[in-house]
């Protein structure tokens, strides 16, 4: 636990802290932001590495300009496995042949829940959590309206003992959030996993929020099923592609539905009849987007050279400034802080909540300070590892206490 | 009807059609291949247009770099409905708010026909055409199994008599390709539409070889549903997105199936329970993929700039050129022309029928000349207008020749 001090630091302090940052080197690796902004909403969109602006050029050049459809061969098509493979050992705990980058989150949140029903048939309900991210609740809804399922609602926090009193014999598959989108709160995967199995069911863990800021254990937790975006902690892009997990184990019994032509055994052949791709391929549908697989890659490649625990250990520390900051300044104020203060428990942002967060919010960014503002009223501060500063944290925590004492 | 010729053009000849071919210019405003290449696949994979490099640029350092988030508010979210827009008056017949661009054309597909069979309900068949694009085929396997529908199979030519004897009172969806694939024969849209229509059937077209090729009248002909992509004659990018056009009649009634935050009524107000966005943004699901959407928008830029009526005369003559050389000298080779000799039945590529296909393809490419290879025995060279001139048509089957006769 952080200890709650009277008095908070100073900003000297905040920029030593920076100076004795192991990862402070990381941020010339991304291109600028403009002069004097300060950015706390990586966890929503990622800053573009300098390495991505390259490759793109490389990409367009090169690889598309002159070699043409060549290209699709010297490389191309082995990118949705290879980054997969890449976001796999950099912070997903999953051997490779497990994960695959294809489509957006919500169209793999769609594969892969409708995969896991028809796994578990005669089983009636979908366990979700009334306050998971809006798209995961709305594929939910659709495939269980489209199969005549009915949805169970967690109502509080997506604790081990409270799945275990909805999961039972009807529950076909679970679906929650590992990193809470509103409050950062970690859930206890494995031990929900182990609930969730002994109910005979599936679970599917959305990652969108863990990928690339905390350390994500799917082979050892028995996770069957996961996605996860690469916009946020993996700066992958605006609507970059996402990522599919499937555990080794489940892949020849999956079926995903979005039957096409790069899912199947043999492409080029073009044969008539559908059989799937062997192993995780099998979750590809149409063809790759190679313009934003390219840029998954460059950012991916930047976690991995930093290392998914030295990230991690920073956003703890960058977390336990601005509760601190939340403590000193903020609570006065008529904040109350939403994230978990034990930093176990918590994932790379702080959210606060505020009665006028909607409007702090916006006052915020016309001071030159962008967080984002989630209904109906919090302030998320995102704290990226690799490109934000504790004196950002000092900075945007310092604007948000003069805007919130002056209105 | 193209006059058969005995002497077949001189490379001087096709040189002077170079010299008047009012669209030669649009050649410079693309990058460079490989010197010396001589590329017959833009039907497969468009190239660069030299705006596209510097709009990324531009992109990554200034909206994505700089501005940050904030360019979702500021063009991001514009971009699937504005770059639909863009592609249906450029060269789909449309009006706008019945095309946006999103996903990829599997799964473009998958989303339509879907809502296709739900607006159809009790109806027990879908139609297609063995010779469709296998993804288009391996859907419509994988929806009409999910759902416990028939396919029924047009084994010849997609001609509006034979659809007519197809089609019924169980007909729910006919759907094909309006160009061919593999001859780039055009099918009768408008006469196949009132078929269709006349049974109480919906049709969805695939326009992938037709969008940025050839005009086309979706809103005349009575079209319900179309889907293509952009990344060959609209030159928008490997693996770019999709387009979807659904007829504003229908868009109330039509639901697709992948509920997701973007295609629901105010996303970024998170409220539980999914309810359809208004229009033709109905159909999006997860969070746009920007890299791809902002190249399809500077592909499809030069589309509309030439005028799709100029492309496809221009188109017509390469066409013609190729057929007339084929005539000339690969005949006797043992080649057979698989693309029909009258021009208004075929779209922009001309493709040749040879026992050794495979090889000859493979040995084409070793000479530095780009066709594509479709099993088991055609060549395909795809003369995309504004970026072939008449001599890569002479070069290219002279140099098919060549190799033709050596082996």
């Amino acid at each position: 636990m952080t200890v709650r001090r009277q008095v908070a630091l100073s900003r000297d302090e905040a920029l030593a802290l920076d100076g004795s940052d192991p990862l402070a080197g990381f941020r010339e690796r991304f291109l600028p932001a403009e002069a004097g902004l300060i950015y706390l909403d990586g966890n929503s969109l990622g800053r573009p590495p300098r390495a991505t602006r390259d490759r793109l050029l490389r990409l367009v050049e090169h690889e598309w300009g002159e070699r043409l459809i060549r290209s699709w061969d010297e490389g191309w098509f082995e990118l949705p496995r290879r980054i997969g493979d890449l976001i796999a050992s950099a912070c997903l705990g999953a051997a490779p042949g497990q994960t695959i980058v294809a489509d957006s989150t919500t169209v793999c949140l769609y594969k892969l829940i409708s995969a896991a029903l028809d796994a578990r048939p005669g089983r009636g309900e979908i366990v979700t959590d009334r306050h998971n991210f809006p798209t995961d609740r709305y594929v939910v809804e659709g495939l269980a309206r489209s199969r005549g399922l009915g949805v169970r609602w967690l109502e509080e926090e997506p604790e081990p003992a409270a799945i275990g009193e909805l999961v039972g014999e009807r529950t076909a598959l679970v679906t929650l959030s590992h990193v809470s989108f509103r409050s950062a709160a970690i859930a206890d995967m494995a031990a929900i996993n182990e609930r969730v199995h002994a109910a005979g069911a599936l679970v599917l863990w959305d990652l969108c929020h863990s990928a690339g800021s905390i350390p994500v254990a799917l082979d050892a937790s028995g996770t069957d099923l996961a996605v996860g975006c690469t916009y946020k902690f993996l700066n992958g892009g605006p609507g970059a592609p996402a990522f599919m997990y499937a555990r080794e184990e489940h892949q020849t019994a999956l079926a995903q539905p979005i039957w096409g032509w790069i899912g199947r055994r043999d492409p080029f052949e073009m044969e008539q009849g559908y059989v799937p791709a062997d192993g995780v391929s099998a979750l590809l549908s149409g063809t790759p987007g190679v313009l934003g697989l390219v840029a998954v890659e460059e950012g991916v490649k930047l976690v991995a050279e930093a290392g998914i625990d030295a990230i991690h250990e920073k956003g703890r520390a960058l977390t336990a400034l601005a509760i601190e900051l939340h403590d000193a300044w903020l609570a006065e104020l008529g904040f109350a802080l939403v994230t978990p203060r034990d930093p176990e428990r918590r994932g790379a942002h702080v959210s606060v909540g505020h009665a006028r967060a909607r409007e702090l919010s916006r006052a915020l960014i016309d001071a030159g300070v962008i967080p984002d503002f989630r209904p109906p009223d919090v302030i998320r501060l995102g704290l990226s590892p690799l490109t934000t500063s504790f004196a950002d944290v000092w900075d945007g925590l310092d604007a948000l206490r003069g805007i919130a004492a002056a209105v």
